[in-house]
């Protein structure tokens, strides 16, 4: 009896975690096809085909809804991942593969695209959002300098401004390639990009990074 | 005595005309601080110390304001008039000095300041506005080419390619500037920016065109 019990609790609380995760799925899609002010909890019931009363159950308002999926999105940051993973990459292969990885998550990751459009859209949204791009340049700052000590570029004084730089300009890389084509040309100007930074970091061999392979994204 | 009325009908235009540009300098004011959904007309009048009405008459709703902040910021674009300017800067001289002068009409001028607001908040807006950064880059393009004929730079074939990331670079180094510094970084990241383009474009005498001096700035 208490067995069952709890069988049937642990039941009940995963299935409250699945709906919870779908709700959020959709929330997702709608933020990233009608920005914040498109979006209504009733528009996100509707089309998961469940009451209001659910969504509310799960989240009070539209602005608790954005702001899980922006810090889902950080924590998921694959930066975090990939270097938190069992077999961490670094150096110039952990910057790499990173971003690749989160230029195909802009395509293919829903999450990553509303959390993209809310930070976008962060102030006329009732909620402080993290502050973007700080992580990340730090992140980078750290692969730089053990790439300069694993001998994959030259030592210099200035890794930090090189990590700053690296992130606006992928920032601004995938800004335009969705203005201009909704990020349809992103990994070909992913490429580039990674080739233009290989350049300017003086990257020795830099064929053992840039062969282009879709493989060597880790899924998010 | 009609040379009387006309005196006065000239008058009374250029009153108009002047009551007109104050509206729309108010408007930017209320653009860049508060974004398109917290800006309304009653907000601008009560700026402006005028009556709703006189707003309404030279501009019908809160989007004709948005529309033509958008499009006067294009209109004046510096690459516009540096290229169409008695004197025209060339390859890379126009480039150099169109990239530092945007870049400080985004710290110096509010109506520039409303529009990248405007722009970055385009899908709340009911209003079509010009596709951004396809000009900018033909024009890049344009100086890089005559760059390459005067020497500046060696001749590559693919010269389209390096305008559009010089563009997305720059779109991206103002956007985190924003972010993190609120455009306080902005002059000296526009220069690394430069620097590091110069390299990659393999530019002759590099100090020819560097050299920090905030003078280079066309006044737009």
């Amino acid at each position: 009896m208490i067995a069952s019990t709890a069988r049937s609790a642990s039941t009940s609380t995963a299935r409250s975690t699945e709906t919870r995760e779908r709700i959020l799925s959709i929330a997702a899609e709608e933020f990233a096809e009608r920005g914040y002010a498109g979006t209504s909890i009733g528009g996100i019931a509707e089309r998961a085909g469940v009451g209001k009363g659910l969504v509310q159950y799960h989240f009070k308002a539209k602005v608790d809804l954005a702001l899980e999926i922006v810090q889902g999105a950080y924590a998921q940051a694959s930066f975090a991942n990939i270097i938190g993973s069992a077999d961490p990459l670094r150096g110039l292969a952990a910057i790499v593969t990173s971003i690749r990885t989160v230029a195909r998550a802009f395509r293919e990751d829903v999450r990553v695209r509303a959390a993209t459009r809310l930070l976008r859209e962060h102030d006329v949204i009732p909620a402080t959002f993290p502050t973007p791009y700080v992580s990340w340049v730090a992140v980078i700052a750290q692969c730089l300098i053990d790439a300069a000590d694993d001998g994959e570029i030259p030592s210099r004084e200035n890794l930090a401004t090189e990590a700053w730089h690296l992130v606006a300009n992928f920032y601004g890389v995938q800004e335009v390639s969705q203005r201009l084509t909704q990020r349809e040309d992103l990994p070909e100007r992913i490429e580039e990009m990674l080739e233009r930074e290989f350049i300017l970091l003086g990257v020795f061999e830099p064929r053992r990074f840039l062969v282009e392979s879709p493989e060597d994204s880790v899924q998010l």
